[in-house]
């Protein structure tokens, strides 16, 4: 009994999906076993079946199941399987809700994720924000992983920080600012310089007397007004707590009457100490027009005060950002290092599900056709290997499946690549490269040596590499092109032999 | 210190929202405790910190945290707080992420199960279907618990049946259907009457002769033709292992000309010996045509055969269902009994996230309020005490919250609501009936005793009753009439004078 998992469509009207969930896939092989808790549970909500089902039950495990795989991280196209599961019907049964609960969601985040880093650029930082808002505390540590995973640099889930290595950013909150009321409130304002040569006793009012050489610069005098003492407060007991590590949020009052002088009042004065501040985030407004005006006064400063890469302080944005508004940001111009991104990216907002199926191909050795009055729909029957090809460039030039039983493609040999259902469609393909994508992943033997589950770091860097080879006309944004997919001339004969004559196999409704 | 947890806006278009999630806060409140690999895990990531604040962060639990809350199940509305959590600064912003994860999911997923419920009628079975396509594993748990919450009577999640103890229902798959080639593959085709009487040797011969009959039958006869063989074995296999519950998924090859006749074939059969077959599943097509036809040839059986009940075998639907596709099937008419809901409703596909948000409205007994140039963005600042006033017909009219100074609005007697931002719009209500909102869940005292938590069943009937009490047209898909949220009078001045006088507090951006 063979089942092929694929999807019909890309997502988020791109001609690209990253494959991802595999391991987690293998993990839950690995542990599947009926406990005794949930043998009675079955028992108590299936009272007509007998003991013997029950006992069938606590027996099976997946040690009969062998998975065949595309490696995790890898760019995949619709109808190509992702995996081929093959085993006792009863027991693939089981695998196929949970296969495709933990490919759908992951694939579709770490797509969405690879989305975001295709329009920021590669010099940007991308930090993942999601876990307010991601569907359930499950769906947010899913969310941390499979965005590092897509491109990502680091996310704010501590958690995920802890389970996977994910390299941990964040900033303080609104609500932190305005816990303050002044600057009466903060107790120690001692602070020892960087190499520990000397203690500042009063860092507050150096702060203070920067503040005041800053609204008296003449490069700054007309930008500034009076600041919130709340917030220079807040901004100040951050910087005595982690001098080293200073970014401060700056708009919960007004960012460039406000957030900014007071951030860089607080910026120099640990300037004087040794210290470096990281930068500020802004998480409303017009990013375009904040960060820009932000970014002159860092320069300004700099020149002003002589403080050589203050004018390359970071400026982080977020709220509610998506691929949409970063593309918009990219239009009009920013100056925006690095993008703190949740809601949208997390949840999937413009496309929440990805159409993974489960599908029959092949039983004692019979080829299963699922047909269908949408094309789109019928399954492509039978074992088969998928090879993608490449051309002289170096980029993949169309992914083919072939018979079990045909050879292999080869480097330098003409093959013939036909789309699986229009006759019209199909070209002669001379690949330079050719790649076997499916390999064994479980269980593994002698002559199938189990394919390695890489760590998290690995398999990111296969997303990043598969995205570079691939073609950037697949990849763009707007109208990208279709990447091929495609039969062998024999699998086509044979799907098609199905499809007219196997009529107790399927039928055209 | 004191937090309030609140939304700005109602999801899906809508006017409504259901609260949900808050049994799992006090989950997480009262075992929130930070264990020695945590505090590792963060002493390896934040170097920069003395060891007294990892010994504070090992110290810390909720026990100094009081939580006030709406009751789980409520209908809700924007600004009114659903939850406010009051203690020391830094263990309420530790539970600030946590809890808005928590509720957002939950309330959002049960508000939209709520409105297919809506949509779909008091007398539709509605299963939740969402494993596969939700956002992770426990994504699809949390929503198979919060849509029977919002009013979804089963779900074929079977982990969430053992979990919650709610109803389980399924079907068989297509690949169950196409695993099978014919009817020589059942082995044992001995089906002992229901009633235990006499043992029918050849049940697989019975459905053959049945659908002979069927396809001899006048009133039938145009209608059917040669049916798929593999189907049929595939049902009459099913209905042997479970001649009690037999529903039959009848789209994999032609519904009319061979899912429906070779169900009613087995259905028959299953007659003949005392059981009374399920119904059937339609997951493609013209699912209002599909279902009607099926209806007709139901009763033709009914008729023909003399069965009595036939006709009103239940009819199930399902494939990519949402609030729109049954509104479309209530407007041409149908014959489904029961819809199988998955993708847009666990994954809330056409509003992937609810925004609540947790802002500082005390600290030190000092009221804090954060402005924003977006009026709807203003928080309501100070402790409050909320109330829904209900008029003569039992219809909930306005929610009004006071100052905690204030006395309470009490039935009978006048009070005046005021829109909290808009001067303009103010009136007058004598309530017949008065519920304070917020009670106390943690931890509760001899003089503030902690509200019950009570079961999902209780929770879910609430839920039922709140919608049953609301206006139709603040329910109502089309336009829906906005329900009205105010302050009183006190608690309008109070906010209009911090935003205007306290600049250090908050400035107008």
């Amino acid at each position: 009994m063979r089942f092929d998992l694929y999807f019909r469509k890309n997502p988020f009207g791109g001609e690209f999906t990253v494959f991802a969930g595999l391991e987690e896939c293998i993990k839950f092989i690995a542990n599947f076993k009926f406990t005794e808790d949930e043998i009675s549970f079955l028992q108590s909500v299936m009272p007509m079946c007998e003991d013997a089902f029950f006992d069938y039950l606590r027996g099976i495990d997946c040690s009969d199941v062998e998975v065949y795989s595309i490696p995790e991280g890898s760019v995949v196209f619709p109808k190509v399987p992702l995996m081929r599961v093959e085993g006792p019907v009863a027991v693939v049964q089981l695998l196929e809700t949970p296969f495709v609960n933990l490919i759908n969601y992951a694939s579709l985040v770490t797509t969405n994720a690879a989305r975001h880093r295709h329009v920021a650029g590669k010099s940007k930082v991308l930090m993942e924000f999601g876990l307010r808002r991601a569907q359930g505390p499950d769906g947010a540590i899913s969310a941390s992983k499979y965005c590092f995973m897509g491109g990502f640099d680091a996310t704010s889930n501590v958690l995920a920080g802890h389970l996977f290595g994910i390299p941990l950013r964040g900033t303080h909150s609104h609500a932190y600012v305005s816990s303050y009321m002044s600057l009466d409130e903060i107790p120690d304002r001692t602070l020892r310089n960087k190499d520990g040569s000397k203690v500042c006793m009063d860092f507050v009012s150096l702060v203070k007397d920067w503040l005041c050489k800053i609204q008296a610069a003449d490069s700054l005098r007309n930008v500034f007004g009076d600041t919130n003492q709340s917030e220079l407060a807040a901004f100040a007991s951050y910087a005595l707590a982690f001098p080293s590590s200073f970014l401060a949020l700056v708009d919960t009052y007004d960012v460039m009457r406000s957030g900014i002088p007071n951030f860089c009042a607080v910026a120099l004065a640990l300037h004087d100490l040794g210290y470096k501040a990281s930068g500020i985030r802004l998480d409303s407004g017009d990013l375009a027009y904040l960060s820009i005006e932000t970014r002159k006064v860092f320069h300004a400063i700099e020149k002003e005060f002589n403080i050589p890469g203050f004018g390359k302080m970071i400026i982080t944005a977020s709220n509610d950002l998506n691929e949409e508004t970063i593309d918009a940001l990219n239009k009009q111009g920013h100056e925006v290092d690095a993008f703190g991104i949740g809601t949208y990216l997390v949840t999937c907002y413009s496309q929440a599900a990805l159409g993974c199926v489960f599908k029959l191909v092949e039983i004692n050795s019979r080829p299963r056709i699922k047909l269908s009055e949408d094309v789109a729909k019928v399954s492509i029957p039978c074992k088969k290997r998928c090879f993608r090809l490449y051309g002289k460039e170096g980029y993949p030039l169309v992914d083919i499946m072939i018979r079990e039983s045909e050879p292999s493609p080869k480097a330098g040999e003409r093959i013939l690549c036909r789309h699986p259902f229009l006759e019209s469609k199909r070209a002669y393909v001379v690949p330079q490269h050719v790649e076997e994508l499916l390999h064994c992943y479980w269980p593994g033997s002698s002559d199938k040596p189990r394919a390695e589950l890489p760590s998290l770091v690995k398999i990111r860097s296969r997303c990043m590499q598969q995205l570079e080879k691939l073609r950037p006309d697949h990849i763009r944004r707007l109208n990208p092109t279709p990447y091929k997919v495609s039969v062998s001339a024999k699998l086509y004969e044979f799907i098609h032999y199905l499809w007219l004559n196997e009529a107790p196999v399927g039928e055209l409704q």
